[in-house]
């Protein structure tokens, strides 16, 4: 194994070269983190997804000081969002990689400011056409192989659809394009299962520990029948889903709304958007 | 449609920025190419393969200019090889890509020596663990993401080895992690499809429209009943198996040497790989 990268290698937002591994094969992962008051919020969730995904990969995980270094000195009065990208590095022979190789880490932070009326109204969201793909071995971590997002999202260019469902190759419900799904059934929580495909999400993750939400299989056809439906991330916060439209544009589900219901309310309260701010 | 890239806008060895995205997302194609005598072997099948790729991904095809301008230059005594990186290149909010994106084209040439000892003796393949997964969306296009093939060439570390077949979940026999895999039934020579996963190859797709292969579907189960079987690409050009081994180590199967074959001599007189080299 690889020492870490030393405390005092930071974290960097320039350029990589040609022949990193991140860009030549998509040969990393990486993180998308709500800053609030200039700290991380779910970082420890999100620094497990990101070992968890070294460890599939087999990428050495950077020390917690270069982690650490990608927000610190982030304004405390505004919120950011920060990316951090983690590639296994340059080079190797084609997909062999090299005896030594030493981790890329980069990160930038940008302003955010959260849709605070999709909180209030909800969302239309739309079954993506595209199906994915089961693979075991790379389901649940934040990789950078995500074409079939990329091509998931290209559906549609109309800003009154907030997200894309997707569903695998067995019709099973796995997440939105950038989100998580949540779904309420005889009054219980849950969200998908991601060990076949999709990204296992850090609040979903939280709220799983909170005893909120428990991982189940929902199939497509049984999705128009649950009682309730969000979608939700870390940056994001939770929209409920007042409408699923088909591919073709017809309605297939509509749902009441359900403003500051008590999932809403613990997953706000998990990411600091308290209902005041609404 | 956005405008092709310019004439002249030369391609680059460079770097990439932070919110390129083909580091992002693999968003994006690549293309290795033999330059023989300065110039590219099989271009017009790796050209159509690129376009293929852009076409199923929705990024604009360079103008050929710009593509020409990657081998330009390269020296007429020695064989290189020329790696293409395009991505759809910078920006976008999330996986939505924004209105107007520049293709980013990027280049590298590097010296090369093919494995004449490889072509005579054959070599010994491994059956990896690796199921890759099944998406039509992506199947054939030569795209950035790769990390089925990264994971599966990490599963060996034995110089001895030279290459890992690919089968996919339904035990379909597809490629090699960086080679098309042919085989020889009943006297005829047939390369697996490429509609579900894997890449289609450019020496391959060239065979194909010589008449010397036929496209069919092989399960793992009847690979040891063919008579034989070759790995190949277009830069090294084609090795016969003869030997395969189990994930274990175990032989599966041992062929009889074929050297100097009529498949291999036809493969390597489109590579200009001529039999006195050998």
């Amino acid at each position: 194994m690889l020492p870490p990268l030393s405390a005092d290698e930071p974290a960097f937002e320039g350029q990589v070269p040609f022949d990193d591994r991140g860009l030549a094969y998509g040969d990393g992962v990486f993180e998308t983190v709500l800053l609030r008051a200039g700290k991380p919020v779910l970082w420890d969730y999100h620094m497990a997804r990101l070992r968890q995904g070294c460890q599939r990969l087999g990428i050495n995980v950077p020390c917690p000081a270069s982690l650490e270094a990608t927000w610190q000195g982030a304004p405390t009065a505004t919120l950011e969002v920060l990316k951090i990208i983690l590639t296994r590095g340059t080079g190797g022979r084609g997909y062999a990689q090299p005896d030594t190789v030493v981790p890329r880490l980069l990160s930038r932070r940008t302003p955010f400011q959260p849709s605070a009326e999709r909180w209030r109204s909800g969302v239309t969201v739309r079954l993506c056409d595209l199906r994915l793909s089961r693979q075991p071995r790379l389901a649940g971590i934040k990789h950078l192989n995500r074409l079939e997002n990329v091509l998931a999202r290209q559906e549609w260019n109309d800003a009154g659809i907030a997200e894309g469902l997707l569903v695998d190759s067995d019709d099973v419900v796995v997440e939105a394009t950038s989100m998580n799904v949540f779904w309420q059934q005889a009054g219980e929580v849950f969200t998908p299962l991601t060990d076949q495909c999709g990204v296992a999400g850090t609040l979903s993750a939280a709220l799983v520990d909170q005893g909120a939400v428990k991982q189940a299989t929902l199939r497509l056809s049984q999705l128009p029948a649950v009682e309730q439906c969000w979608v939700a991330n870390s940056v994001q916060g939770m929209w409920p889903v007042n409408t699923l439209l088909a591919a073709d544009g017809s309605v297939l589900k509509r749902w009441p709304a359900c403003e500051g219901d008590s999932l809403q309310r613990l997953a706000h309260q998990l990411l600091g958007y308290a209902p005041e701010s609404y």
